[in-house]
């Protein structure tokens, strides 16, 4: 169960917060958007029906049950994001020698990363998952180059530590798919962007390989695409969220907190982190216009952060929406004891309470103070953090997303403003050679 | 060795970088900020040169060589950020069971991380440190209060297996040490707040039992020190910094991205983040005016948000400063071979290049395409990066928002923005009980 709770936004003066007038308005536009959408297709939301790759996944994953120990993602972006996101969320948050298979997700170049990251594993029990939709991404080809000729040189077959995840037609990738008998290939759909794709074999395979319930995800999956269709925009969270984003972006608020108050979501605030940065910041319009659009992601955790960014939240500028998560109910809880031989009074209110108590409650005070400090902000509750809730999430995020990019007249699915420093880094390798 | 190149800023449009006549107009205050901290203090840089600190966390690491697998911080915020970026950027990422004894860093209260937790650790050679400034800290009480009945339950000595970090003279735990005998206890200095706290024993106890070198640590600190307390505006890059971001401030850039291209910095990305938001996010001036002065840390990673956040920065609003981090040697660096079977021509630039240099050139051709769109940027370069480095850049940056916070002419050095919310939990726990 989520429940999404924008009430705070009226509760604080007009110009920092959202009237029922100033969104109602802009509901009438909800209908002629989810037609859009329809006509249209969204990649996205078709790819949760894809049965053939979900059986592909599960039938890849049963065959090597047992056979490693590391499980690795050679992606970066899109391709990596959502892997990071579902391993942290639904798997233990410190791995020891018990639980098998690791999963680490390489998506840098550092090469001292790199290198130490070699000496941690065992290539013999390794499966290296070489991820990237065009098939052309510098540094997963860096990578792949690399870690390939490492396992070549220990004498291991490489076809049986390596799976490929890219363009169904197109690229370098496919292509060395076709011409290698043995090397198991998986397809991203044509239509879906990196960071659309966490619920395609991007981010299926790596959390099947992890162990994780992925027909739970798809299920919860689902239900966010059925309920961010919805025509009743109080029944559609994904375009109530879009909409207080938009509305508060017009009153300069150009940072979305996103504050989950669960230490596993922290990759989650990072994968929305890349789709609202990516899909928002714009240049021009759809009609050429320039316009700069753009809202600056700020991933944050509860309650660390509040000893770290509090005082700048509740102080510095009210430049910020702030995304609150949630859980209600959690795997466990612990309970703060009464020391026998030492229970000074100041530490009376502490004692025989639940950590799961106080957590909720520091949550609540948090947002009740940037309520009274008159600062926006969204509530967002989960009552379990497992496989449904989550991939429902994650589609009405992705959804507002989309929903946004509407709002603002841009297209939320391109990224030319990354060309240009690509291209100043090969004309500068060029140089070199 | 540590540089930093502010010419960017110069190459840009004057409205959205720093033109040299403005900035040597503000040059001239320079000196009296300096005989402002001489003569008020600076507690966090006097701290620096306490050797009795320092002998009795060496001679206490000294015997306790061994003995422990597992060093625990409990504590938040201040207390917990400095042990988190020198144990990242100065040990392995990827520990394994060689690799002893291991650092954790609990600087949260979700149940669900600290049961996890519990079941990772063999409490029989596990050693808590207990870190809170005020000694009444609620999560770290929390936790300690948990931890200790833990330890006890297991029959084991608890003073065996907590250290506690504190107040010299006030507090709770501070009253606690006193009154247990065999109970380690060390000292932050009364004038050092927690956020400037890192090169204390806060941050130099955890570090030294984690096998760190806290005597260059030290050294490079005390270089930093120097370097910004110099009155040429020219060699004083914590000045240059400063003036930089509060120009840029007062151009609509309340945004700075701190960007290290190194895996390992991620977490003092996450430090200079608590610093700059606590410092500067303040609704009053020091003449009471009301001003909600603040600036906005993200912490970004390089190569990795080039394929995350760059649309953003390269398209979207033109509102941050970036702070670009590169270190030209490194510890390990890899070729990416050419494949003796699999090489078609897109693949030919990859071939036979150092992953560093490949890092490198990204790291300038993302710089090089901020400053086409006229955004500002700040290079710093580290030659190496090692103890000694990083303590001179922390202090660094640490003197550079002390200089902002002057020339904004706010308090940079409480945070009382952050009782409200603790107010606000607090009754809703008395209401509870």
């Amino acid at each position: 169960m989520l429940k999404f709770d924008f009430s705070a936004l009226e509760k604080i003066p007009a110009g920092d917060g959202v009237r029922p007038e100033e969104r109602q308005k802009y509901d009438r536009q909800l209908a002629d958007y989810i037609k859009l959408f329809r006509s249209r297709g969204q990649g996205f939301l078709d790819a949760l029906d894809d049965r053939t790759t979900l059986k592909a996944i599960k039938n890849f994953t049963a065959g090597v049950k047992g056979q490693y120990q590391d499980i690795v993602v050679l992606g970066i972006g899109g391709s990596a994001l959502g892997a990071k996101c579902l391993g942290q969320a639904l798997r233990k948050l410190y791995e020891n020698n018990s639980f098998k298979p690791r999963l680490a997700v390489l998506d840098n170049i550092d090469p001292v990363m790199l290198a130490e990251f070699e000496h941690s594993v065992d290539f013999r029990h390794t499966l290296f998952l070489v991820i990237t939709k065009s098939g052309s991404t510098a540094e997963t080809l860096a990578q792949f180059l690399y870690f390939k000729s490492r396992v070549e040189a220990r004498k291991l077959t490489w076809e049986k530590h390596f799976v490929l995840v890219t363009d169904p037609q197109k690229g370098l990738l496919r292509k060395l798919a076709n011409e290698t008998r043995g090397l198991p290939v998986f397809s991203v759909p044509e239509n879906v962007g990196g960071r659309f794709s966490a619920l395609t074999a991007v981010g299926l395979l790596p959390a099947a390989l992890a162990g994780l319930n992925i027909e739970a995800l798809l299920t919860g999956a689902r239900k966010g695409r059925e309920q961010s269709l919805k025509k009743k925009a109080a029944d559609n969270p994904a375009w109530r969220l879009a909409l207080s984003q938009y509305l508060l972006y017009k009153k300069d608020k150009k940072i979305t907190v996103f504050w989950p108050y669960a230490q596993k979501l922290a990759r989650l605030a990072d994968w929305y982190g890349q789709l609202l940065a990516e899909s928002i910041g714009k240049k021009v319009d759809r009609k050429g216009h320039r316009v700069e659009a753009g809202i600056t992601p700020v991933s944050a955790m509860g309650v660390t952060d509040q000893h770290s960014q509090n005082q700048l939240y509740n102080e510095g500028p009210n430049d910020k929406l702030f995304l609150f998560l949630g859980i209600t109910n959690r795997a466990a809880d612990l309970l703060i004891p009464r020391d026998k031989n030492w229970h000074p009074k100041e530490l009376a209110y502490l004692e025989n309470l639940s950590i799961n108590k106080l957590f909720l409650k520091e949550m609540e005070g948090t947002f009740g103070a940037l309520l009274k400090q008159g600062r926006p902000s969204i509530k967002i509750v989960m009552d379990t953090l497992n496989a449904e809730n989550l991939g429902q999430l994650m589609v009405l995020l992705e959804m507002s997303v989309a929903y946004l990019g509407e709002l603002l007249g841009i297209d939320a699915y391109d990224q030319p403003g990354v060309e240009l420093s690509k291209q100043l880094t090969r004309s500068m390798l060029k140089v070199r050679k």
